[in-house]
């Protein structure tokens, strides 16, 4: 039996610390601030920002959500935008996307200023996931499966990870944050042959590849840790990961479940993020 | 034996696509122009300089060097960058690299506009080879391997790729792109363990590690592609690459010997930008 890896723990660990951190500014007179931008009611949308506002709430930190009709014209939303790049009381702006299909993402995401982009969208934010230069945020996603990772103490030097998908959102990003641990890595996607054969190699396998039973028992081993990103329906219509999860579970050492896993810790490095941007923006202030 | 996979025969036909594309813009009254800045007298930096300016004059491409003594100012650099960014005949920089350690060098690369970073050193630049945005252009020599590759035919499609080495002018962006041509990469580095199982695993090695024989008879087996980016001196102070030539040359399948490999292939790709710089550039100023 696996031990289980719960996104709950991690996230009320981060949660304490963004408390604290919080406090410190409070008493300061400052409030830090996340804005969500949410176009359109895509249900999934309208659930990440009900977890984001109660996680925010949760903290200290004062969240407000600007909201457009699906037919928003781009030129609106860019005017909404630029007022909360120049909006000093907003630290962090999370844009919910995809946006409709009659904008140009590009346009719109790079628009706001890095330095509020705490979802790591904007192409400086991303140029920081190679350079290491702090021009922005790294993605939420993949930083809170390094999360769960720094929590339960699993040190990825030297290790074989093998990172499955290569989104913009998360494969990618994770895949240079764990070479960044130390990890030597290998990114897995459609056209990769023999899967099964390629992930039984890992000691980490992290897994985003969103589709449910993308690994089966065929493609672990024992002694495996498997960091599972997916959020799928399962073939019984529940909410299940990209393990088969009873399958997997018996035979490596450590898994995430979904529901409780990485989903539970997002949203708390949101707030991080939100709490972070606040102390850069004050710190450039006082030094201005 | 390996079929030898000469960086001299893809330079040429590089080449003779950028004499075609150079003929089109000047029947037009352009004159595309490359201005490479130097610091200090680097025997290194004045060898590139060398190669990239005989090969500009090859091909019809300007070519003009700023040079600067090694204890130039940064705020001198700034306004020197400042100007080509504004000289509208200009159409690409290269800025050699590394800069003396009193300047910032973060702050220098990214004051030179993305759309004249022939050498895809800015963070626009770099954001690119996450988000397919050509915001700029891709570093110069992982771009040559990747044409060595295209030019003798080699698909990556479901092949295995081991990249050894994870810098950010060679390493994290050769395993981005290897990643978009399908391949399934894994990057190694020094905190790997075991590196010759690792690198057995490979159809193609791409090697950039900058030691000479790091990749010796026990990395490679029969049937693999190695592409050698390492410009070292060896044991017999003879220019080597990162592959000990003599053993591995008789079991793999094709090797890129050095000299005469990649780096034949750098000067053809920094020509190939400095050539699209100028075609993006006037293609903007015609719709303005």
């Amino acid at each position: 039996m696996a031990k289980l890896l719960s996104g709950k723990e991690v996230a009320s660990h981060l949660n304490e610390d963004n408390k604290n951190r919080v406090r410190v500014l409070q008493e300061k007179g400052i409030q830090p601030c996340l804005c969500i931008i949410r176009i359109g009611e895509n249900p999934g949308d309208m659930a990440y920002e009900r977890g984001a506002l109660a996680r925010c709430k949760n903290t200290g930190v004062s969240c407000r959500t600007v909201s457009f009709p699906a037919d928003v014209s781009q030129e609106e939303l860019l005017t909404s935008i630029q007022a909360l790049n120049e909006d000093a009381s907003v630290h962090g702006v999370l844009l919910l996307r995809p946006l409709p299909r009659h904008m140009d993402e590009a346009k719109v995401v790079n628009s706001l200023r890095p330095e509020k982009d705490v979802d790591g969208m904007t192409d400086l934010s991303m140029s920081g996931l190679l350079s290491g230069r702090k021009n922005g945020f790294a993605p939420c996603t993949p930083e809170a499966a390094m999360a769960v990772l720094e929590y339960y103490g699993i040190d990825c030097t030297g290790k074989r990870a093998v990172v499955i998908g290569r989104s913009l959102v998360f494969g990618k990003p994770a895949a240079l944050m764990l070479t960044d641990r130390n990890a030597t890595v290998t990114v897995c996607h459609t056209k990769t042959i023999d899967l099964p054969a390629v992930a039984r190699e890992a000691d980490l396998i992290m897994t985003a590849a969103g589709h449910a039973w993308t690994v089966r028992a065929e493609c672990v081993r024992e002694g495996q840790t498997v960091i599972d990103v997916g959020i799928n329906e399962g073939p019984d219509h529940k909410l299940c990961g990209d393990a088969a999860f009873e399958e997997v579970e018996p035979i490596v050492a450590a898994i995430t479940p979904v529901p409780g896993g990485v989903g539970a810790v997002t949203t708390s490095i949101l707030v991080r993020h939100t709490v972070e941007a606040c102390e850069r923006q004050n710190r450039r202030s006082f030094m201005d």
